[in-house]
């Protein structure tokens, strides 16, 4: 089956998708988490098939770690299942409704998007995670994974049509593009009127890739380099635990802190206790120069300012005020989150209506943006474009409205 | 100035114009108002030159009517200023808000887009139009209009800068692309980071354009290929009157319908007064094999299905039932409009929930899709893609929001 053929599938499958019952979604998910429990040893064994290529072919440690599926971790694929079965289906609320003077009734309806053409990296989790916020949301996916978890997936895909068999979604409601090349991710890329929406999650290459190239719109997620400013009145003691937490906890994520902005006035009192604390947590430090004349630490570059480590590095710059801040982070901010630790009013008022990111804190951890956390059950990632969400994408995310208007033979005056 | 140097003026002025306050912001429109009503003169001046090279070029008088200004014109560009200013301010608003269990509160908070771009064809009152719809919600464009009314938009935009010169909102916030020069758009569409958005307003082959071609999020408007379905149960006598309305009280907008639908039970009942209303209005007919059986019209091929005629052209076809009807739509809709007019309510229902367009009608006329008639007070233009605003883009359309965290120094655990 050719990858247009496959696009057409899942398009049609999408109506039949969209008007489903939020009973007979739920139905289909709880299917889907028994064919994946019968299929487990199935899937670890493609996935220990994937593990052992990407050994042989010399891929480092840490990204073998996401690929690897485990018993452990299939558990936590079916406890997500049970998360989003429980989540209110928002397919058909009435987001919005007026009656004109004419009695002519307008309604906006949330409806599905319909047809999600999901590119993604080598985590192959995301093709059970992705599939089950799509399904529950009312639109069919186009699933294009990474080549190392091509057996991983394969596997998961066939467990997931294998559980649709007996419900009321079509099994072609979800399909994989089997073909590995780089050239069939631009065909996807290219499929306006099929797909509605491309979601590509991964590196920044592969995102920068999908927006340059992609005639289907398509909601950008993932790169963070998101910034903490600790201002003069920020709780020292509490300040560090955020720093700490939004540095170490998962450095690898995008909502982990990249830059921390220090107020002048307590550079000399926080430096030196942040930077032992962090150093005893394995993070290379860099400094502009008047960090440095409080700590010693490595000195940081423009280069510094713009990079989204991903990694257990922090920089670190020492600023006059606020407004410095808010400066430095409307220049090198890509717009994920942004955190204040004050105890000023006018100051964390002045953050939150300058700065212009998807998500802005005060007083909290960036690692906070998340879909879990903020209570949508689960995420298709982080958006960081400004069009149609921004943040956590849950499901009320996933889908779009249309108007409907009742009337009693109108006609336009 | 060259684009870049200019987008990023228009850019940078989109951060001070973001925190501006409702009265702040309509006391600069009512300042432009000012200026348009003191350089009238000089706009019509402008315009009698754009007029003049148009019919020179041999430019049909229907786009040179689209291109014309008049004192009566620009009186009702005046007065859409004075609609939008007693528009409410959508910036600001809490969408919603929730307080997790541990008491950080988060919430939804409306913010405008930013910088949008706006390309454009003849009609120099978008220069206007999309000018104050944008700066309202807090947005700054830059705007590049079709070179057929350069006079009129350089005069235009020359006013609403002198209007902005005494206001809270910077004169950059409006900036004009002077190159009228193809390749000059090719760039505009490649600006991410600078510009969030592009709205392109015109004709199709212009919206094909942008859409294949931008790198930035793109807000797809315009192509309507609309129908209207009389179902057998329908009021004969008020479904003429709505396809006449819908077919020719505006045959040129994107809202008007290109086919109707007939329920063959009626076909007969139906159809001898329709052709006979539509040929008075001077409607040229085309219908399928059944419709010629009742009437005397030419025959309809696959491509009339398939095409907006923005003209007093209208395509006719017979079906079996709302199925029938529902899949023809199904197959040829822009999703734009589409109406079904019916006393059955199952039959309704089925039409609502079976069509994904961005306004489904039940007994009304496809002519009220439109920012006006809704409610909105003006709109930006009628969006047919799915992702962030469908139908009328208004004020709240030209928005999006962000996520605002207020905490006590809460860590993720």
């Amino acid at each position: 089956m050719d990858l247009f053929e496959k696009a057409l599938k899942v398009k049609r499958a999408s109506e039949k998708l969209r008007n489903l019952s939020a009973r007979k979604k739920n139905e289909a998910l709880m299917s889907i988490r028994e064919s994946l429990e019968r299929n487990k040893f199935k899937i670890l064994e493609a996935n220990d098939k994937d593990v052992k290529r990407a050994r042989e072919s010399g891929i480092k440690e840490s990204l073998i770690d996401r690929l690897r599926l485990n018993e452990k971790r299939i558990d936590g694929m079916l406890k997500m299942i049970d998360t989003v079965v429980n989540l209110k289906d928002p397919v058909g609320e009435v987001i919005d409704s007026w009656v004109r003077e004419d009695g002519l009734r307008i309604s906006r309806v949330r409806v599905p998007i319909g047809a999600i053409g999901i590119i993604y990296e080598s985590r192959p989790n995301v093709t059970l995670d992705a599939t089950v916020l799509a399904l529950k949301s009312g639109n069919s996916v186009l699933l294009r994974g990474g080549s190392d978890a091509f057996n991983s997936n394969m596997e998961i895909v066939r467990a997931i049509k294998d559980g649709l068999k007996d419900s009321d979604i079509p099994e072609n409601s979800v399909e994989y593009v089997e073909d590995t090349s780089h050239e069939i991710v631009g065909e996807m890329l290219k499929l306006n009127g099929i797909l509605d929406l491309i979601i590509p999650r991964g590196g920044s290459s592969l995102i920068k890739f999908v927006v340059e190239n992609s005639t289907v719109p398509v909601l950008e997620t993932g790169v963070g380099n998101c910034h903490i400013f600790v201002d003069e009145s920020a709780n020292l003691e509490k300040a560090l635990d955020i720093i700490d937490n939004a540095k170490t906890q998962r450095p690898g994520t995008c909502n982990a802190v990249e830059t921390v902005l220090i107020h002048e006035k307590i550079a000399e009192k926080i430096l030196p206790p942040l930077v032992e604390r962090l150093k005893k947590k394995g993070v290379e430090m860099r400094g502009c120069e008047k960090t440095r004349e409080y700590v010693d630490v490595h000195p940081a570059t423009e280069k510094d300012w713009e990079t989204e480590y991903l990694d257990l590095i922090l920089a670190m710059k020492v600023v006059k005020d606020v407004d410095e801040a808010i400066n430095h982070i409307k220049r090198y901010s890509t717009g994920h989150s942004e955190a204040i630790l004050t105890e000023n009013y006018t100051n964390a008022r002045k953050f939150i209506s300058s700065i212009d990111s998807s998500a802005v804190y005060v007083n909290a951890s960036t690692r906070l943006t998340d879909g879990g956390e903020f209570g949508f059950g689960g995420e298709m990632g982080i958006s960081t474009q400004k069009l149609h969400a921004r943040g956590p994408v849950g499901l009320r995310e996933l889908t779009t409205y249309k108007f409907v208007i009742l009337g009693d033979y109108h006609t336009r005056k």
